[in-house]
């Protein structure tokens, strides 16, 4: 009802609705029309009244309620449930919790607010309320856990075509972070729960800095990290960025369930910043140097060393030399 | 206080202690020591008790208490944490949650009973109270997801090294089966969160059917599984058992993340009843069949197909034909 309701006044905005055509319309009292506008009121719409005349919705909230973004949505799988927090410790976290008690695929947990948002490694994301996307997905792709990786390679093609769709010239180091001239931009962190054999779940996390300035992020944050306003002109719309990111990994996941990787590597590759560079790999407490030759088919990183030997790295934390 | 109690009972049996030589060697009153008495019977061992002559253990429980488990127990690592239960849904799941609010490695969680015990790919695994071994171990070692595959050999050998050690006759099955004659006696179930890069935990269950008959089993489990006293003489004890499987798997454990990996795989290969066998296996969906030729040092499965091909194969379920 909720959203019926605001449908009928942004078809109306900036003109006013009479509380009589949208209780007639929606066959509902014109008590219970007042109180839904009271509630959308403490949710942050702006809406005038006038006693002869309606109601007018002047703004609405720069919130990621679900029924806003279903307006944008034309997914299949992914997001097909959402879940809507102002704050939570961490998207992942409570996806986990969501996955393990038998939450549907493609379920979504959007907050405004991370208190404890987690980065790679154990790493802190800072994610204050309202200044960027924090999210996480629920998939349980029937795949062993050898191909986990690919699936943060899909997750990062996602985020970055969509960015790029709307102009903003991201790119992707290898694995997974979302690169605007060497800040970071974006961080995807996937999680899994897994028997030896097959994935049980898998939870993909996206953390996108909207508005974000390097005021309020740590020094030494703030010194590698940029935001999507630093970009764009007239500002963003956090809902659509959203809206567009679900939409266009939903099109990729159902590629890679149909067997459709190579197709979505290549889209990887193209939009890579980390091959044909030298680089530095930290993983698992060692260190190697080279050039970043290929990314093969099961999304590991083909290094050719300095002495000319070839190492296939699967995970790490590359640093991009110059 | 109970061991004390306990131990004293017990290095004094078949003979009697006096309530007053229990009380001076403690330090604690007579009364006390009636009311530990007390509890112990609770707990279901047989104590005599005559006025004039003091306390005689006549029989102790046959239950997996840890401070029982204790007098045999000299790992290091694994087992350092004993939680024990009389009945869970699961040990595993018991131990994943445990696990998540930060319980440190080689934490063991013990029950005499699970009601929905659990096998690999989701199967049932039957664990009425007091037949069987089902436990889980909690794991923190710092490796990368595609080496978990490694730490399921390497409890399928603590399984297998243990049993061979009494005298039954067992094989491993590739990848965690330990089987008798081609029936199954015990099974792993290795289960892990994970980041992409890093594993986070490792949860390493094991159950192993003591003394379960065919009567208690569903048919077509019954068809294909064993249990320890058919094949052993004089019985067993669950809790030597217990202890000697945990004693040897903190070896080998220890020697697992000291990189003697290569030795585990050699023990694997010894034991194991599917090299140079014709196998039939079933992963994801897909069947194959042919020579199960080598182990690579992995731990993946190197099948030589009838025509010629070799696959390396990560997961599945295999069939040995004849």
């Amino acid at each position: 009802m909720k959203a019926k309701i605001i449908s009928l006044l942004k078809s109306h905005s900036p003109g006013y609705i009479s509380g009589e055509e949208i209780s007639s319309i929606l066959g509902i009292s014109r008590t219970a029309v007042w109180k839904h506008i009271q509630k959308l009121r403490d949710n942050g719409y702006q809406i005038e009244s006038h006693s002869r005349i309606g109601y007018r919705l002047v703004q609405a909230p720069d919130k990621l309620y679900q029924h806003e973004l279903n307006e944008y949505m034309k997914s299949k799988i992914i997001g097909r449930k959402i879940v809507y927090r102002e704050v939570v410790d961490s998207t992942n976290k409570v996806a986990k919790e969501m996955a393990q008690k038998g939450a549907e695929e493609g379920t979504v947990i959007i907050a405004e607010e991370q208190t404890a948002g987690k980065g790679r490694l154990g790493r802190l994301w800072f994610s204050p309320a309202g200044q960027g996307l924090w999210f996480s997905i629920i998939l349980r792709s029937q795949i062993s856990p050898a191909d986990a990786p690919k699936m943060t390679l899909v997750a990062a093609v996602a985020v970055a075509r969509t960015l790029r769709e709307i102009g903003i010239p991201v790119g992707i180091k290898w694995p997974n972070d979302i690169l605007i001239r060497e800040r970071k931009l974006a961080g995807i962190l996937t999680e899994m729960n897994a028997e030896i054999d097959k994935v049980n779940y898998l939870i993909v996390g996206i953390g996108i800095n909207i508005s974000l300035n390097g005021d309020v992020l740590p020094d030494e944050i703030a010194s590698v990290a940029t935001s999507m306003e630093e970009y764009a002109e007239g500002g963003i719309s956090r809902i659509r960025v959203l809206a567009s990111i679900l939409n266009n990994f939903d099109s990729l996941y159902q590629e890679f369930t149909t067997g459709g990787f190579s197709n979505i590597l290549d889209s990887w590759k193209d939009m890579s910043v980390t091959l044909n560079r030298r680089v530095k790999i930290h993983a698992l407490g060692k260190i190697d140097e080279g050039l970043a030759f290929d990314i093969d088919e099961d999304g590991a990183l083909i290094l050719k060393k300095d002495d000319g030997t070839i190492k296939r790295v699967l995970s790490g934390e590359v640093s991009l030399r110059t």
